[in-house]
Formats: structure tokens, sequence, C-alpha cells
């Protein structure tokens, strides 16, 4: 066993350290430190700039949470849009729905998907999925100016605002996805911890207040991540979240491994010392 | 600023760092290795066997979850027994109950409870409650050897299964307390990472299933444990978590800063992956 530890640091104040068992990838591309490791604990781990992204033994936590939310509530999840998402987990969730007909993913980095591809196949299981556009290009210049016919969902699996995702946690992306999403879409993404990235999580669900007209955050661990608990973000100018489709969500639950009907209600309950950090 | 970073291991494989301003104490007393130290992030956090047990910053986490459920449920809560709970934030949240009439706290380490006074008063505010009665003693012993009035309310307030705590998740601590409580009374205690120690917690509630007749783990963030995840487990032969006793409720959620009668429904909802692990 080698004694070589990878750090994630936050802050200068808090670091969290995963020994390696072996180095699998470590590549620069055009916009970033493109990493993945063998770890004891986690399995293989994809880490982009140094911040860990997702792990084989943990994903499903990140990955239900994102999907499930929006896809059991939303009334039509023919097309859907995710920004981001290179690992493949997020498709993966969306292909288990056979309502869904079409997913465009557009992520920056071609070298994350083919990483993923290559040392992360559990996490990507649908790359072959027909349904599948995947477009290697620009997430926020899409949204902006793709001429296409209105999304169902739309989903945000970006990384932490900062690097290449940056402009994703900005009001021009916002108005870019409100513009492609149809009028009774749900519009959901990750948006931070909200124990250590208050202030972040507290901009994302005003501002898709502002953008969107009503914004849910709701909340779950995620053990990989800084803090260990995270928030996501469900915004939608019409659809309840609360109002789950049962038809489609009792389908879904034979294959998720956290997400479901009683955890879902759970999950939005806003915590007293957070909803300060929500207000207007 | 320092460059001086508290490191905490768990399984060879996962580290948590914490960036350190000043070193406030660094003892051994008979049981074990005592520091506080100041730290940009947490504020100051103390550390037993190299093991974080409580920050200023994130406590009210851990305390608040771990009384308030017992307290604002069990029919009676004039007497209550709390083995651990050295730092005082315990007591603290216990004091808050006028209907509470008698604390016992039985910490096995005087230090402990030395350095929160000196250290940590924000935690600890109750140390002069008349009605707290402080033993520097073996919680075990105790629960098993004690000639006392039945208690209405135990609470297990201890660090993790190793050095001094290794017997308090052992069975025949478990009867000692079965022992000493009130038929209607109410058991609770912290029960470890469900992520990271899936084993020790579904021990907890397997074993205390076993010994009081029911046990019912809930769930909540606490930024400064492994995983930042963490499992709390009510146990209790009549009193069933979910009957809040309202009037009491109202009265605490005017001092808790996160747990309130919403979020205490959402804790008990258990993760799908997780009903595996407290099976018989």
């Amino acid at each position: 066993m080698s004694d070589e530890w990878f750090y994630e640091t936050h802050k200068d104040a808090l670091r969290f350290g995963l020994k390696i068992d072996r180095v699998l990838l470590d590549q620069q591309s055009p916009y970033q430190r493109v990493q993945v490791f063998e770890t004891p604990l986690f399995g293989r781990v994809l880490a982009l700039d140094e911040l860990l992204m997702t792990s084989e033994r943990d994903e499903y936590n990140y990955h239900e949470l994102l999907v499930h939310p929006a896809l059991c509530t939303a009334p039509r999840v023919a097309r859907v849009l995710v920004i981001g998402g290179g690992d493949g987990g997020t498709v993966r969730e969306l292909m288990r729905y056979p309502e869904v007909v079409q997913v465009v993913m557009v992520e920056i980095d071609g070298l994350v998907v083919e990483a993923s591809k290559e040392f992360l196949p559990s996490i990507g299981t649908a790359w072959d999925d027909p349904r599948l556009q995947l477009i290697i290009g620009d997430g926020i210049a899409y949204v902006q100016e793709a001429d296409v016919e209105p999304f169902d969902v739309i989903l945000l699996d970006g990384s932490d605002p900062v690097g290449p995702a940056e402009g994703l946690f900005g009001e021009a992306f916002y108005r870019g996805c409100e513009r492609l999403l149809a009028p009774e879409g749900v519009f959901a993404q990750q948006s931070e911890s909200p124990e250590l990235f208050r202030e972040i999580f507290g901009d994302v669900v005003r501002m898709t207040r502002k953008v969107f007209g009503n914004a849910h955050p709701y909340f779950g661990p995620v053990p990989l991540y800084p803090s260990g608990y995270w928030s996501f973000t469900f915004a939608s100018r019409t659809v309840d979240p609360m109002a789950v489709i049962d038809a489609r969500a009792e389908r879904v639950e034979q294959h998720t491994r956290r997400w479901d009907r009683p955890l879902h209600g759970a999950m939005f309950v806003v915590p007293k010392d957070l909803r300060a950090a929500i207000a207007e």
C-alpha cells in the first residue's frame, strides 16, 4: 500500500484527505487538471482542479438526489438538458425513465467524459443510449444561443463556481436556462454545501427564485464533499416539488439506492438556521 | 497566521484537517489526550485522543439533535441522566426545560470538564445550574451499580467506541441503562456516522432495540465529524418519537438554532440504503 494522500483544501482552513493506492490519470485539459485515483475507501475517484467530484462508492447519493426530485414531479420529461455532468451519472439516472425521449448533455471538457468512460464505467452506464445527444461545448453559450425546442427539465450538474464553472452561477446563465425551459418545466442544480459555502447556497436560491419564480432547496449527505452535507435547488414556475407523480416514482424506486418517496419529503424540510440564508 | 494543521485519520484512508491558529491546551489525562485548539473555521475545538469532539461553531447541531427529540416526546422529563457530555452542551440544552428537576451527569474524565469550563464557556453555560449533579466517574459502573430512583430520560453523549468510551457500546452498558430507565422513559445516544461506520451504527440500533424494545435511528449534519452526516438513536419501550408534545416543543423552539418540529419529523426518515444496515 502506498503512503500517498490527496488533499482538498477549502478557505485555507479545512482539508479533506483521501489515501491513494494508485494514480490512474493526471492530465491537464484546456480547462482544468483532470485526475483519477484508486482509493481504499471510496473506490475510484475523479478530481478536477484538486477538488473531488465523484467516487464509485458514494456517487449514487449525489446523482439520485439531483435527478429524481425533478424527474418525479415535472408533468412532462420528454426533453431533458444537462449542463455539465461529465462523469455520466446524471445521464444514467435520467435514462431509467421510459418517458425521457431525448437528453442533450453539454459538457465543456471532453477529457472529463473520456476519463470517465475509461476509468469510471460503473458511473456512466448510459453513454450508448440512443436518446443521448452529447455536445462537448460551453454550456453558458448553449443556453444563451441554442435555437432548439424548449426542454421539460434542465439540470445543472456543474462543479464548484470556480474555474470553468464560474459563470454557471451567474444571472446570465440562469436567464439562458429560463429561455430554454418549457413553461411547466423544472430546473434543478447542486447548490454547494449549506454549511461551508452558505453564501453561495443562499445566492443560488435567491437567484433561481428571481429567474424561475419559485425555488425550493433540499438537502442530503454526500460523504465525498466538504462538510458532507449538500444542498440542491429545485426551481419551477408551476411545479410543486411535493406533488410527486406516484406511478413514475414507484417505477424508478426499483432502481434507486437512496432516493425514494419518504426521503423526498424529508429532504425538502429547510433547517431553521438555513432559512435566514435564503431569505430575500 | 500559523501553518499548523490538526489531522484526524480514519481507517488509515480518510483524513479531516483543520488549520490551527493556536494550541490552548494539550494535556494527557489518566484516560486520554485532551486538546483544545483555536481554529479559523470552527472557532475553538476540543479533541480527545486525536478525534474532534466539538467546536464552538457547529456544536449546536449535535447537542440540539441529541437532546430535543427525547425531551420533546418523553411523557415525564423530571429526572435526566447524561453519560459523558463533558463539554457541557447537552446539559445546557436540558436546562432549557423548566420540567427538568434534576440532571445527573456522569463524566469519566474531570479534565474534559475543566478544559471545557475554561476554554469553551459558550458551550457549557449551565454548569452552575443547581439542578445539575455532576459526578466525575465511570458511567458504565454507575448504570450497573447506582442505587437511585429511575430516570425519565437517559442520554449517552459519549465519544467514539475506542479508548475510555469503548464499553459504552456494549450490552452490559445498555442493560444498566435499562435498569435505571423508568418504564415510560426514553434513551437516546449518538450512534456514529452511518456512512463511514455503518457497522457500528447498525449494531447500536440492533442492540438498543433488543434491550429497550424499540429503536428509531435519526440523522443530521455535524460538519465537524467524519463524513459530516451523523446518526442518533432513540429507544423506548412505550414512547413514539413522532408523538411530539407541542406545548413543550413550542417553548424550546424559542431557543434552538436548528431543531424544530418540521425538522424533527424529517430526521427520522431512514434512507433506503441504511434500512438494510439496521435489519435484525
